[in-house]
């Protein structure tokens, strides 16, 4: 509230009423833009005990400003300033003569070195072949939701609302050390651990412990976008090596190796992104040793790893890592739903302290009562429920999509059936230019990416991720069938 | 779970029978490591059909393992390896000849630029005269977790579970906007504000926004350690300037000035951190003039505005910028719990996008339920109604542990009575090092800091910050009692 006693001077020996002097003072605030319009008024008795007077004085005072058509009350809800006032004029504070507008640029320069302008919010609507992101309809929000709030009600949880370990809530950490170890062979104890809000902040911390300015950091030809600008952001310089159907080539990662120190590479072993191929095993394994060779960190982004639809999905590169050069980045928030940002960093405990200490610099620490509610949900089982669940809805979808696709656009999109994930990498015939293709979607109300952000190196290959988790069968339909309207 | 499929192959025509054909497949990846001790295994009917056998054969295969000591069943929980073997060698998936062991030591090497090394988490106990931090007793917690479930069973509720705007959930940022203008007279719109993970987020999203590497910025010769850490995260060079009673001393900002270009000032000015003194007004209005002659931004940092127990607090410098020269920073972690990472920036719209576009490579965004639960507690007058009680005890306790100083140690610490916020500024006499006094206090269950983090000059002014809002009036008194017993 604002400190009405200090802006409301009364003169007690004054022969103006105090009820005039009130409303007048608050009308000199109206209209100096210190009370906005639509702003809420303390009520009469608040007002009566600020000030030090009579309740009815207060009542009377506002019984001028509403006669005056100032203040309008709101029954059960309040006494506001009116919305719309003719004038306004500049605030008392600093005795300046101007009132301060909302501010729309800044007087002083902007340093602005962020590596990835994207617009802020995409709103992409109801249909959407997003770049591959789960379905939040199917997130298992009971059992959250149920956790959260018996974890806040319980006297004991007091604990974890207050601040906490940078690394994480210490529950999860052990949970996931164990659901590592059982899925997928990674040998490590809570202290190799640190939760991060999703992948996105696993690889922007990385990034910023591992890499000094100029440092060079290898990348597939084609590459997850925002890992790029988050390496770039750390001042990285990118250097890029084709991506063929087996995942990134490594034996040109040894060519680079022997011209140049490298700091970093980054893979996304499972399904590359953007086009979903799978790192194959003797790659892997070359890989590793290179690493061990030429003394490089492996940044091994590993997304997706939950969600396969074949019988043998490879193991990580982190489950093999001997000699600690892998850093392994991973999340739970494909599993659970999006904005619920939990993810996490594998790694070397001493490179897991350094990435607390920055943390503690960035957001101080995560969501301790989130995070106890996620490990909850592990404890119970009820995530790999969940898990069981969308993989085979996601699974269908795959199958619908692909199927649909075949049928319905033969000789316009080239595709591979992904072993898993949630898009798949559809290329389309050259004579239909994704740009205008994606225009004209979107003026059906159907969300298709024009390809571009897949595409740092300018290549143009005119293809594109179509997402198909976040869609339900009929979605999907009707999603194919505005494409092939635009086709036609 | 593992992929079974693979690392267990059937021979289906040899003569050693499935079932022990699946013991000895699970016995050799127990003896690797690759099913650590511990770990879960799948039921015989999820196995069965992993590896196309009868139900009865994955039954006889965990009969044998169970028999030779290697898993065991806890029932209603399931089938794990056993905690307790006697050896275990190589994984299998790279031909390597070791096992990897949870790392402790990175094989790359580490860009150790973090420039805060402190301990990743303290464990305070009990009795704690904490840096200012809220009792996390008193969060409203009930009406918070009433808000996050219904929230997330309502269908209409399901959006918030996705991607959403980097910049915040659209109706917290219009929440507090109205609160903004309502409680501190700042003039904004929503595309005024960001949200963040608590203020400790929004200072560090404006220091690598605003600032570049070498540029000056000037913060007082006390201040706010971490904001010292960000700064310098983004490569600032600072430049302090004396604090006396009246808060930063504004003409030695101008001094410098005139000497090289500054880039931003940094100042709390409702209670500098950490000696808790107000920035006088008319230093509030040369220091806006000051910023609009030289171009330099101020970052005010206005954490703890809502808590102050005078009649008269002073406005914000924001609440006066009409040339959009101030970047407000604020945090509700103080109002609600500090786990509850909620804090928002205002400032120029311009800079508010730049800001959202580093997010994005940060964390992506925030967590939108949370955000909206924490709206409805605004719109409830949730908020409100919790501030007043949390204000009243802070006050009380304030009151409380100035009187038990006055009376309990009258000779050992000077202090005056902190306008507000949750900590008091003491200095001990000179006759009594704090350092020792910490240690001391610490072996008898009480945290005091030894006050070196408030010290970045090492001018060594045996001085402490005493918070006094997270303990009740019976703590407060244990506390002062230890503290006595260690003086004498």
């Amino acid at each position: 509230m604002l400190p009405f006693q200090t802006l409301i001077p009364l003169q007690r020996n004054c022969p103006v009423p105090l009820h005039l002097q009130i409303a007048n003072g608050l009308i000199s605030h109206i209209k100096k833009g210190v009370l906005a319009p639509g702003s809420r008024l303390p009520g009469t008795r608040s007002l009566s005990v600020l000030l030090s007077v009579h309740r009815k004085t207060a009542v009377a005072a506002f019984d001028e400003l509403t006669a005056q058509g100032w203040i309008e009350t709101v029954p059960s809800r309040g006494t506001f300033v009116i919305r719309h006032l003719a004038e306004s004029s500049p605030s008392p504070l600093t005795g300046a003569d101007k009132q301060p507008l909302p501010a729309v640029q800044p007087g002083y320069h902007v340093h602005k070195n962020v590596h990835l302008h994207i617009p802020v919010y995409l709103n992409r609507g109801e249909l959407a072949f997003n770049d591959g992101t789960p379905d939040e309809r199917l997130a298992p929000v009971e059992a959250l939701s149920r956790n959260y709030r018996s974890i806040l009600r319980r006297s004991t949880s007091r604990n974890l609302l207050t601040y906490g370990d940078t690394r994480g809530n210490p529950w999860l950490r052990a949970e996931l050390s164990a659901y590592l170890s059982q899925t997928r062979g990674l040998q490590t104890t809570p202290d190799n651990i640190l939760i991060t809000r999703g992948s996105q902040m696993g690889l922007y911390l990385v990034s910023q412990v591992l890499i000094a300015p100029a440092d060079v950091v290898v990348v597939g030809e084609t590459n997850y976008w925002v890992a790029d600008a988050g390496f770039r952001q750390a001042g990285a310089r990118l250097v890029r090596v084709p991506v063929d159907g087996h995942g990134i080539v490594v034996d040109e990662i040894e060519e680079i190796c022997r011209t140049r120190p490298v700091r970093a590479v980054f893979v996304t072993p499972h399904h590359h992104h953007p086009t979903t191929v799978t790192l194959r095993a003797d790659r892997r394994v070359r890989l590793l040793q290179l690493a061990v060779q030429y003394g490089f960190a492996i940044v091994e982004d590993d997304y997706d790893y939950d969600f396969h639809y074949q019988s043998s999905p490879i193991m990580p590169l982190a489950s093999a890592d001997v000699h600690g050069m892998v850093v392994y980045v991973g999340s739970l928030s494909k599993a659970i739903a999006p904005a619920i940002r939990v993810g996490y960093i594998a790694g070397p405990t001493e490179l897991i302290n350094e990435l607390g200490y920055l943390r503690r610099i960035i957001d101080r620490q995560g969501d301790p009562v989130l995070e106890q509610a996620v490990a909850e949900l592990f404890r119970e089982g009820e995530i790999r429920r969940h898990m069981k669940k969308a993989l085979k809805a996601y699974h269908q979808r795959r199958d619908y999509l692909c199927g649909l696709l075949q049928t319905r656009l033969p000789h316009a999109v080239e595709f591979r059936v992904p072993d898993g994930g949630m898009a798949l990498w559809a290329r389309f015939d050259p004579s239909l230019p994704l740009a205008a293709l994606s225009e004209k979607a979107a003026r059906k109300g159907l969300y298709l990416s024009s390809g571009s952000i897949y595409d740092p190196a300018g290549k143009c290959p005119n293809a594109t991720r179509m997402g198909f988790a976040a869609m339900n069968p009929e979605e999907l339909e009707r999603a194919t069938a505005v494409l092939a309207a635009v086709l036609r």
